[in-house]
């Protein structure tokens, strides 16, 4: 690695509420030259809502955008290109933060530039506070005790997965409920854990929403939705 | 609730770095006029040994143990017992800050203290980093992509469920190894994911050791040690 290049780093900036960012993520964010973030072109970065009172006015901010759900041919092809504003400013010798909502390495979009920059230049990754531990904080319920199975399970999976691991576990979480949440709500109500089911939106943000899982109008649900599925277990 | 009575914070401190606290944990951290940790009586505090640049010198400290593995019945009464000094310092009208490690309600020892004092005095949780995202961080591995299934095991847990689990996830984090290495470390060999995971302990705090798996010395495995299974899929 060349001493003229710039760092990349990849900070995780939490779930919502901005005083849930790190001290370290705040201070890297602050010293970097280039502040860069995902966004589809039409919205606002969630990224960059989070930490915008930090910002300077005087950093050069990069937009990318790395769509879902295309075959995988095609997303690499565009990815690759995606990236390469940031890795210019990288040859540049300019610091590149790229925010990241939640944290960087737990189905954050930054694995996909991590994965094509960090070999070329130095990169340093800050972990963040998830929405696995701002959700079940945010509803009030404790999530898992002792010696409790804990599982995450992306909505979109099949129905058959879905009840067979919720099944096997103690405490589960299913995220990216959008519109799977009636897939999800039904498979619940059969295998009699609708009851403690918790759903959650934009935890920690000022637009969070807690609703009882059947006044859930499945028409509306985010895809930064969760239900909570908390250890039966206490002590 | 009582106006007179003190508030209960429980706080996430992250995973060991004191840089990886929350602005908000630093906030509440430094207004709290009682501080509480859980700790042996022989042993120094994990929790505040994160925070102690942060400690103004002029705090109350309240020192408590909640042991582990005991019979349910006897926990019981030693639980309600240890919880008592906080409880005395809301009662008077002090706010009581409980320091935890990693997340509070993320198999975390503050849900004892949540379930037998939140009812009685007003409560507030701030989540923090957990251990669960900050060893992938810490390893340099991406864990969880798009739709993966994530499971998180206790290493306590008996060798066919523990088997069974992993044969069903994307990706996996087996914690609180301690003296369950070898176990752990000869079902990776069966089902041929010993390749794939990688062992770290202590993670960003300044003793962080990652040893190949099977360099790994099963004499010597503390319990604040992960084995990490990232996800195969990538893009």
């Amino acid at each position: 690695m060349n001493a003229n290049k710039g760092r990349l780093y990849g900070v995780g900036v939490g779930p919502g509420d901005p005083e849930l960012l790190t001290l370290k993520a705040l201070r890297l964010l602050r010293a970097a030259p280039v502040v860069a973030y995902q966004s589809a072109t039409d919205k606002e970065s969630i990224a960059r809502a989070i930490v915008s009172q930090y910002l300077s006015g005087n950093q050069i901010e990069v937009q990318f955008h790395l769509p879902r759900a295309l075959e995988p041919e095609k997303a690499q092809a565009i990815y690759d290109k995606e990236v390469e504003p940031i890795a210019e400013h990288l040859a540049a010798g300019r610091d590149v933060v790229v925010l990241c909502e939640g944290d960087p390495f737990f189905y954050g979009s930054f694995m996909y530039v991590f994965t094509r920059l960090s070999e070329q230049y130095e990169t340093e990754v800050v972990p963040g506070v998830s929405s696995l531990m701002a959700c079940p904080v945010a509803l009030g319920v404790p999530f898992t005790y002792y010696n409790d199975i804990l599982t995450v399970l992306p909505a979109p999976m099949p129905a058959e997965e879905l009840t067979t691991q919720l099944l096997t576990t103690d405490a589960a979480a299913i995220m990216k409920l959008g519109r799977h949440f009636t897939k999800v709500r039904d498979i619940l109500h059969q295998l009699g854990l609708a009851s403690r089911a918790l759903y959650i939106e934009r935890a920690t943000m000022s637009q969070q929403r807690i609703v009882p899982l059947d006044e859930v109008n499945p028409a509306e649900v985010p895809y930064f939705a969760m239900i909570v599925i908390p250890s039966k277990n206490r002590l």
